[in-house]
């Protein structure tokens, strides 16, 4: 990692330097491991007592702590540190970051017909499908997969071992990590005394612009329409998207999460880890949900909903849940108690 | 998309059609979505008063709905419309599907001693490996991987990035999405001061025909003996199938559910998604396991069984989930109270 | 599979036989499956009733059945029986598995600048950026990849398919399963009125020694620094592990699990199927987490913990459901009354 000036870091995060524009620092840190050769920032105002102790070389930190911060040593004022601290990351990112090498790698396929802009880099043993299109700037992976008919925005990219499956589509600046799988087939069968046949999933999946999609996750295509996901949505690893369902801008949605088939989410909704939300519901803009939840109803308002089985000792836990098994018959009981008095 | 004659869908779903067979529509769509250049489907009775309404260019009905459906215009009457509705998509999607080219792309790898139907089809970068054998018309997806030893039955499809590892096998027309791992090893060690000693899986991975596999879904190799799937078993994506489990004929499993090692798993049964089972379980044929439900004991009856905590608004939830740590307690002072009146 | 003699076997497991170190088995197999043509184990005292009627060729028992055993048949004693099946498996799997070839398949692409011990395997259509090293003995499967200054431990294996990100790390006689993706993206945004911006990742993996990887798991890398797994620990499949999480060393977590952000998980730790822990905490060395549960606080003791809603007839479920949903009340009901009496 080359080192970097905070006069640079103050322009990169629009912010206002106190002190000198010259010194340099090597790292990023977080505020607990800052050390001499690191800059930092104070996220939430409770770490205001901490900061003259840091010994970070510079300091990120809002306004209401200016004073503070100043009498400490270097310090980078900015409206919203925790902001700042993200634009920073991507300003040192970029300036390490190898740039793709442009054009198509000699290892990869590319079947008659995609259309690939000059612009674009194809990865080692990449592969990318006839009528699929790559525009400008996009990246694919080493041994990433882009099916036919498939379209990849202008500045997204693929990483490797990332599928976009034939006819699916993401739009600009997106990012899919390793091994999701967009474009699968959703899940769908009809009962018959033989067996399951299957209904063929004719839809696709469409992906808007600013999109990140995490490692293993899954979204499958729709039976009909497509499954959508708007601009904005961010993705974590591993979770289940059924086909058909529809997330909202700016939704975002934390690992090992599952939404069943047809289900429409709104705009601004948050999703905690491992949150599961049953098929065909309707979850309005600005919902939270918290992790470990199980969402077996429509949300038609706004709010914070969840609830999982507090965990305890297994002892303790057990005689509850024991208990829980008969939680009707102990109402019955205190309504008789009830009744008697 | 090309379009179809409302005749030749007649004859594709075995249905009687009232209407004219020349009639062209462009799409099948769900009920609520179609308009005048679409043919849907009613699958349940209670539909029936929406049915006038419908701008469906053609409808799929039951024999029950004929009259109601005939004075709204071209309909399909079939015994079973759902069912009607899989054979629909499967002929469109027939239709429009380019056929997977026969034989092995040039850059491939095919290892000496594998055995390849000259009917089928090896996409690009993909491997198979010594002494596997792949059946006819089966088509091996652009990167996917057959193991050393490894078997695909006639007319199996392996998506791009599906993984049948070493001495797997699977039988005919099934179907394994992206990102599925068939044949990892087992979850198996033993405890010593030093740490955890491997135990070896020895067994592989047995599948049956008609089985489909989804994406990122992974199914464990056996320690000793095999992994056992059935005929017309379907697995969504994200699903753990530890080793030495067996599933029966025609049981179906949705999205991110997991069964632990050694269970055994009858045949028709059904699991809602994000079902856990617990190892070395029995579960007989017909059970029907809820979402996110966790079973952790053996289900000797058929029938329904789950469980899951019930979501709240969050403070509601956390009122509940804290009384919940005593419930033993309070179980006990109901008791007491029940002992002084 | 090839033949075993009993003497090489007892050799292979620091055993004592007694019995024909001549007499030959063809294989492996759980107790209860055994026939006289295999070798069997006795890991629990509890079968010493059974052990008498056992059809094996040759049966492993610890001391304290040695006369029982002996009175059967062919017999191994050693101190640990599961142990020395643990030590069988893997003699018999070297014995009969065939060695990588060493070197560079003509598929693989390597590119310039990577390091790669003329002991390693890399196989066909594998993938080794610029800048990374892989160490003697190392096994590259096909279509694996290893990133941009990534590095690979003396006699570790990547599976087909495993994808090892740029700059990631693990150590000596790791093993690392297909889909497992080492090194995508931590989730990290920053709210804005526009929308997410992104948390530059600029942390990697780092792993020790003696680690295994399930299938589909995903380790995230670190946003400031490094996600850390510790010598010896063993994940199962489609685990999730958050940024900069550290897993201290033996630590085994069955599949499903996930463990959210900047959590730090001890030594010997044991973690059951599908359990999930929140972000941001501490759990101490020796703590054992049940399966399918949900853990919300740190835990600064060792012991055993956890909690998931007990299963039932879906019809008694939703009573006890609908009951919990107002518990406190029913808890202040409860109260009414003992303030009554």
């Amino acid at each position: 990692m080359s080192r970097a000036r905070l006069g640079d870091i103050a322009s990169a995060v629009a912010g206002e330097l106190i002190g000198d524009p010259g010194r340099e620092v090597g790292r990023i840190a977080s505020f607990d491991s800052a050390d001499d050769d690191s800059i930092t920032f104070v996220a939430k105002a409770r770490l205001n007592a901490q900061l003259a102790t840091s010994a970070a070389a510079c300091v990120i930190v809002a306004p209401v702590l200016r004073d503070a911060a100043q009498a400490r040593g270097a310090t980078i004022v900015c409206p919203d540190p925790y902001l700042a601290y993200a634009r920073l990351t991507q300003w040192w990112a970029a300036r390490q970051r190898r740039a793709a090498s442009q054009g198509v790698h000699a290892s990869a396929v590319i079947e008659p017909g995609a259309v690939i802009d000059p612009s674009a880099s194809i990865g080692a043993l990449a592969f990318v499908g006839r009528g699929a299109r790559v525009d400008a700037r996009a990246v694919i992976g080493a041994q990433a997969h882009v099916g036919e008919d498939a379209l990849v925005g202008s500045d997204t990219v693929l990483k490797p071992h990332a599928v976009l499956s034939d006819a699916c589509r993401i739009g600009e600046r997106g990012l899919v990590h390793g091994g999701a799988v967009i474009g699968a087939d959703g899940f769908g069968f009809a009962p018959t005394r033989e067996g399951w046949q299957k209904i063929e999933q004719l839809g696709a999946v469409v992906i808007g612009d600013d999109v990140e999609i995490g490692a293993n996750t899954c979204i499958d295509r729709g039976a009909l329409g497509d499954t959508l996901l708007g601009n904005g949505v961010k993705l974590d690893n591993l979770i289940q998207i059924g086909h058909n369902v529809r997330i909202g801008d700016h939704t975002i949605m934390a690992g090992c999460s599952g939404i069943a088939g047809s289900t429409v989410i709104g705009r601004h909704c948050l999703f905690g880890g491992s949150s599961q939300v049953m098929g065909h519901l309707v979850i309005v803009d600005h919902v939270e949900v918290g992790a470990a939840s199980v969402i077996s109803h429509s949300l038609h308002r706004p709010g914070r909903y969840g609830g999982y089985f507090p965990f305890d000792d297994i002892p303790t836990w057990s005689k509850n849940a024991a208990t829980l098994r008969n939680l009707h018959a102990l109402r019955e009981r205190v309504r008789a108690l009830e009744n008697k008095t």
